[in-house]
């Protein structure tokens, strides 16, 4: 598959999972969105953040239902996705996943693994037959912005590409 | 030493621990146990899970003793052993330890430190004089299974090695 | 500019910042305050330490005032920057900053945020123009020594130099 036919593909794919990237990722602070260094590419955690609203807050099983955590694992993964396209250029300089992390504010052990499962879910669906990643969940007691779940992620870059 | 020896010097070390690794490491979601990149390993976070149970489930210094913390810190070791294992075919493949991350449910600032200690103590006596690591100590608010211990790692890898 | 004058440059922000690097970094337990692999630096993370002591404990925006917070957060770096200088003896070997995790117990996402903003920003300008780094920052339950704040960092090394 040449490197266009696998940007459409992926492109397919994020528009029938319905994660619209967002692109012009803005850091809520003195950071980037992300870091290569050779073809390691470090990915900032994401909040849901939706603009500059983060439209769930709280914890998850709680303020938060269990299916509007698994929503704002997904706007993570969108926000993810838009620092991926930023960053690289295209989806396709994807090579691998490497290691996600996964945070969440929840309220039993089940809806924290709800959370990471739906990030995971879509990540692998995405970046299909390179989406498998190492992951680490964790449940915290605070968030940036009280959001429910922030996501971060180590990507390896396909060597030789350019913007 | 040969890469067998040093297998076998390993391997008895691991034994005379007592940190039976457990082989078959089933991740507990759509993720995988361990993704090298490169010469880069890294190992998905690690409850104390036995086959399907987590013997100890709370916090350290509170449900959990610090004997019963200690105990779970080192179960984490034997997965992430059994990780690098099915993952580089031998433990002499690894190079050297790089980077763990032990996030603990504890009740005091000393409980998550022994529960720390216990973990490095393992690591560094398995894989010496390779096993020197960077860590990283937290103390959370929940973990996956209710799990009181969860340990992540990154490994460096021997060049050439085939499994 | 030469890699003397480069470390002049840094040394001089590091004094105009009164960020005291502190040398001689002892780990709290049986781990190593860095560990490189190839050209990445896996840096420790680290609490406001100061020589045994730690001069602020308890939550920020609680126990510890907002501004005793962000010191503590500067109190992190100069130990990040000691720990540098240790492992790579100057400060000018390093090529770049990756990845910054900070973990901070916090009363309020605002607070959680002064912390690490006041961490980005002192690494920032002590490495500029090479001090750009991705960012995770999460409110935890517990840190050692009941510190409100842990920092780590992952850092991209020059090669070819020798200490």
């Amino acid at each position: 598959m040449s490197h266009l036919e696998r940007e459409a593909l992926i492109e397919s794919r994020i528009e029938a999972l319905d994660l619209a990237p967002q692109l012009l990722i803005t850091p809520g602070g003195l950071y980037a969105s992300a870091v290569q260094d050779g073809l390691t590419l470090y990915l900032s955690g994401q909040v849901p953040r939706v603009g500059d609203s983060v439209p769930y807050v709280g914890r998850v099983g709680d303020e938060v239902s269990l299916e509007e955590g698994t929503k704002a694992a997904r706007l993570c993964v969108s926000r993810l996705l838009g620092a991926i396209k930023e960053s690289l250029g295209s989806y396709a300089r994807v090579r691998r996943l490497c290691k996600m992390t996964v945070f969440a504010q929840a309220a039993s052990p089940s809806a924290l693994s709800a959370v990471a499962e739906a990030a995971s879910t879509a990540l692998e669906e995405v970046f299909s037959p390179s989406g498998s990643h190492a992951r680490t969940t964790i449940g915290v007691a605070l968030l940036p912005r009280n959001a429910p779940v922030e996501i971060e992620l180590i990507v390896a870059v396909e060597p030789g590409g350019t913007n």
